[in-house]
């Protein structure tokens, strides 16, 4: 019997003996002491905050924003609440579903690699809108995004792959988990109330893989967020919900997934911290390119040479990459997020691949289109996922090659601060300006110190 | 091998074939003409409709209801549509979610007795909402009702039993493809963007069943009407989903549910109705007592007498009621749902088994509590489950008998408009009076002529 018919066969039992781990991640999210974790992991919870608000403000007025802001004005939402990249206050509940969609809509948020989760969107999203009509400290925040990540995540680790692979888009169907706990503790709801906090988010999972490449995927952790502040709400107030609505026969992880893992939330509560295995992408496209971009960046810095001197560019890489990303002649900027070739020329000439880098416009640029066609792919089962191996051939005939063992945003090499707030100030500039951008960047890596939440969004919005 | 094996062996694979359900849905709900069906289809509809209102307006000041609503009012929300039974007024997806909550909130709405779904709630919810804010007519909404229930129980019975075993309350988890299809209709979108409605909703589906006998299962509904309201307005301003987001391998129903029943969708879109099929509960229990409370409402009527002169009530019954209702000496109104000693003697007193004869003192009153220490089980498997023998013995040796096929509220046995009044002024009454009760029943049962809707809501609501 193959593994996972046996994982399958237990699960199909229906697991009546489960640890109440509805309770042990409610007592956890509520009890857990304010920064009861080292200085490392809370640089790593400042560093999540900040890639997070940066991705949320780069497509804050692109469609996918513009149209779920139009359907969310039909309600003639309060103002309590804004959006970050833009003038416009509305509800807390839809101040955390626009916040959310905007900080995925260019798939360039944070990864937790173990269960693909992009963490920060779903827990992010709702606190911020909660701390600001609440008007409660950075500190608040930051304790709020480390728990409610946690949350999220050792869900994701208890029924990750099985409930991936069956089509959920793991995001948004553990975020309302995370969400509701890091919305719960800002709230100050005991244990009992957290409990049914997690219990009403259990009966509303979003998200499914099918909506790949379209808004759908964006929406996923913005309703999360959504569902999370709002199940915290209906908790203060007294709604109730199963005690075990997580790990009952017909509660939300049996249910949704045939691999269930208790030990992954139950080991080590509290010690251990999800958040610092977070990881941020450097390139605006899918990460299984990162390596070919990062080579060609490599050898551009190390080389110094304009693009017109390139004879080849030969790339070695895993058969997935050709797979996923094999698309020779893109012919708008979606595909060319599927190129590993415009990718490694685009990166080569301009040393970046961040949304810029994929505009429709570029994508047909002559010189782009001029590289592109000198960019050679080497299938080779024999390398590693991660890795790759680039060859650079010169016009004069010269030869040079770089090894990229990881690439540049992965958890063995991971984004350095001056890395980040590059992506940062990308991505805010062009919609806040320089002075703001600088302001909001400040006010991000040092929300834990401040006593309200007033500099961060004074600098992130367009009052 | 098993038929259950060989089912799930044949989804496990993937079908990358499957009929484009979504495309089908979204063109029969936008194109199917006003009024397409049979008079004795369209007097279904208003049944329902009368229904669901009466349902949600008996439990309107329920802790349940009011716990949802202070949590809504931390929003500060708009003051678009009404709540039946009480005077405030919310945004129109808050209004779903509240209305939906309420009319679930008693167990007593409809059931579509081949899914167990009860499809009035999610789609009910959501059109009143919107009809009221966009000053839509009652036909428009009569219409809007039929075709959301069409889709709701459509996908029900295309993934039925197998979704609802695996733990999904499937009241929620198609309701929101309901309302969505119904809500787009109402706002007139075309098949294309109401492809992009249910696809929208397809990612936001609601319920566990784990969550029964808790406030969580009517918000099931009420999440449900807000996520199809929400995905319908989206999809009005231009958001995009999957084109396939319900059929594909990885879109909602091969993700949810092992059993894929294509046909149940495909076969005679247009020509056949779910809401003819629809039942109304008649007693606030659950279904398996209904024979038992029917046999005993008889013999009361057959006999005239009072409950002191009773010796015996002998009821012979299916064993899932034992099963599922056995409990002797039930402490409170909870309990006495659960008990079909209670139900059988309440029944004989009072003639009725409302939400009224499951309050606590009527459970603990005293010549209840006689009567049902009188109230005798026979089980036998040979039974049929929708069936009972009731046997009744008076203090002086006479025994009379009856025999009950169907109960009353099957669907071989409907409700009467006579029946299905009374059931709803005994809910609308004591909460909005006897005059406004009367005005809520008419502007109901005759709601696809009214030119809007302002007759029903001034007598439906506390204004």
């Amino acid at each position: 019997m193959s593994k996972a018919t046996a994982t399958k066969n237990i699960a199909r039992k229906a697991q009546t003996d489960a640890p109440s781990v509805t309770r042990m991640l409610a007592e956890f999210a509520v009890s857990h002491p304010s920064k009861g974790w080292s200085d490392s992991v809370d640089l790593e919870a400042h560093r999540t905050f900040a890639n997070w608000a940066g991705c949320a403000v780069g497509p804050s007025n692109h469609e996918t924003v513009e149209y779920a802001l139009a359907a969310i004005k039909e309600f003639s939402p309060s103002t309590q609440s804004s959006l970050l990249g833009r003038a416009e206050k509305v509800d807390m509940a839809n101040a955390a579903l626009i916040n959310g969609i905007s900080s995925h809509t260019f798939d360039f948020d944070d990864t937790h690699l173990k269960t693909i989760i992009h963490p920060a969107g779903p827990v992010a999203s709702a606190i911020l809108a909660l701390g600001e009509h609440k008007r409660l400290s950075g500190r608040a925040l930051i304790d709020a995004l480390v728990i409610g990540i946690e949350v999220s995540c050792r869900v994701g680790n208890t029924v990750y792959p099985d409930h991936y692979d069956r089509g959920w888009h793991i995001t948004g169907s553990t975020g309302m988990l995370g969400s509701a706990a890091a919305c719960s503790r800002l709230l100050g709801l005991n244990a009992d109330q957290t409990q049914m906090a997690l219990g009403i988010a259990a009966s509303q999972p979003v998200g499914l893989r099918e909506q790949f490449g379209t808004m759908t995927k964006p929406l996923h952790p913005g309703a999360a967020a959504k569902v999370g502040l709002t199940s915290a709400l209906m908790a203060k107030h007294g709604y109730t919900a199963s005690l075990r609505a997580l790990e009952a026969p017909r509660g939300l992880i049996q249910v949704y997934s045939d691999k269930t893992d208790w030990t992954q939330i139950t080991e080590n509560l509290g010690g251990s911290w999800e958040i610092a295995l977070n990881t941020y992408k450097p390139f605006a496209c899918g990460i299984v390119i990162h390596p070919s971009i990062d080579g060609c960046v490599q050898l551009r810095e190390k080389l110094g040479i304009d693009a017109t001197k390139v004879k080849k560019i030969s790339v070695r890489v895993h058969p997935l990459v050709q797979e996923l990303t094999g698309k020779k002649t893109p012919k708008d900027g979606l595909e060319g997020k599927f190129s590993v070739y415009h990718s490694c020329a685009v990166a080569f000439i301009t040393g970046r691949a961040t949304e810029h880098e994929y505009a429709d416009e570029v994508v047909n640029r002559a010189d782009v289109l001029a590289l592109r066609a000198k960019v050679e792919l080497i299938v080779d089962p024999n390398m590693y996922e991660a890795s790759c191996d680039v060859t650079l051939e010169t016009t004069d005939g010269q030869t040079h090659h770089v090894h990229v063992e990881h690439a540049v945003g992965s958890l063995e090499r991971p984004m350095s601060n001056e890395q980040l707030k590059a992506k940062f100030v990308d991505q805010s500039e062009p919609i806040l300006g320089a002075a703001k951008t600088q302001s909001g960047w400040e006010a991000c890596m040092s929300l834990g110190q401040q006593a309200n939440l007033d500099a961060l969004l004074a600098a992130m919005t367009l009052k």
